[in-house]
């Protein structure tokens, strides 16, 4: 069923598949950070990251969630909608982390009264720098319809992960969404893992994401590993 | 009148009064770009610049904007009413120009079907980073009812300004403001004048404005000069 690879990303690798509107999408172990300065591989990341994504689309489909999953391949490929991908990388944000404590005076683990939800230009050229909705529509990423969807998407996808990571001990920062346009519609596409939220565990405060490997805080794989076993718990069977 | 300094920053200083609710501006002939790193001086800079704000205070209060402009106390002095600047650079862009050039794929000379309007942090020590109107309420820099507000307002200028300036032969690519809060009120405040704003001459396409500073592009009291005889032929009398 899977054909010729389409395009190879940071963390992933796109294949085409007999049917034009579906697409296999497999998840590498490889890691990279800081605008792909920092590279690296972990054992099983693609593994875990698959599993948990597949875990959560699963979970936001029944919540009314529109995705582009279909269904697994393999352990480590999804088989999805082929969409157009929206140049916009969405990240709500619950508690402040990363970046936004060093582009403004706000301290790292300030909780923010409602979710603050950043959209970037998806561009490894330009180092995806923050957008606005009207330079968004300036450029023709998407029309204020569309951002307008995304955002309340994001939001109702915020307030679902955060009840659903809460029950597995989790805090959720901030993570980062992506969506794209199938036969007209806006639906969530891309993954959903420790590679893109911060996961906080709820009782130690740990990092149990992809800041292990940026700021060189221990055991990824271990870490990722610990992630699958409380989000799906049935691969340890 | 004029008392004490209250506040010397990179192009004017503010002196108090006798009445606490209004200061008195001073526009002088420094001049700084790329955050504070480039610096000069510009002979009647200062003088240019107050008449040419004053002028546009005077037209935009006809049009019904509520602006901080009292009266002049001398030719290079505004009296106004003292407010809580809100902490926002507000942009309006026409043409692209300057930084959107540089942070997207947007040509220098971009016609804008609709104003661009960019919100900055106004903060020298962050270095004016972008905000959007969550961040900017998360900070606590204004509510989302003050940015509604302060963007239309902005949007209205704007449309008075790209004709008022068409009229006397330049285009607006793009300018900066600042607004502050006087009596729970939102109203115009600072400066609008050739720092503040990017103006090129309609026919030779030319910066008659701060870029001639920040890229050498010539003399700049002399473009200002010209800039004035346009909007305030009256001074030369
Ligand atoms: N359903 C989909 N259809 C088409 N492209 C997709 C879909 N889901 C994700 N993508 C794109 O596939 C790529 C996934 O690989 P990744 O390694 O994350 O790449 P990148 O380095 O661009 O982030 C991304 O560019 C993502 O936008
Ligand atoms: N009506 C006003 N009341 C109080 N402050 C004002 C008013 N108008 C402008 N200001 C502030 O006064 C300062 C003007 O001086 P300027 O040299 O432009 O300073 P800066 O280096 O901060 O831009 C600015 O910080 C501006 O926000
Ligand atoms: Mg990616
Ligand atoms: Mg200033």
């Amino acid at each position: 069923m899977k054909k010729e690879q389409l395009y190879s990303g940071k963390a992933k690798t796109i294949y085409k598949t007999d049917d034009p509107k579906k697409l296999v999408v497999e998840f590498r172990d490889s890691l990279t950070a800081f605008d792909g300065k920092k590279k690296s591989e972990a054992a099983r990341k693609g593994y875990y990251n698959a599993q948990i994504s597949r875990k959560i689309f699963e979970m936001l489909e029944k919540e009314g969630i529109k995705t582009h999953y279909i269904d697994m391949v393999s352990d480590t490929e999804m088989l999805v909608d082929a969409v157009e991908i929206v140049l916009i990388e969405v990240i709500p944000r619950n508690i402040a982390a990363g970046s936004i404590t060093r582009k403004y005076p706000i301290k790292e683990g300030t909780v923010f009264k409602k979710p603050v939800v950043v959209l970037d230009y998806k561009s490894d050229e330009y180092s995806d720098p923050m957008l606005n909705e009207d330079i968004a529509v300036a450029m023709g990423v998407a029309t204020y319809e569309e951002i307008a969807q995304i955002r309340s998407m994001a939001l109702k996808i915020n307030d679902i992960l955060v009840k659903y990571l809460d029950s597995k001990g989790f805090l959720l920062p901030d993570f980062k969404l992506e969506f794209g346009r199938k036969d007209g519609e806006i639906v969530l596409a891309d993954e959903i893992s420790c590679d893109t939220c911060r996961l906080w565990d709820k009782s130690t405060g740990q990092s149990m994401d992809k800041d292990i490997f940026r700021f060189d805080k221990g055991d990824l794989s271990k870490a990722y590993e610990e992630v699958a076993r409380r989000i799906v718990p049935e691969i340890f069977k």
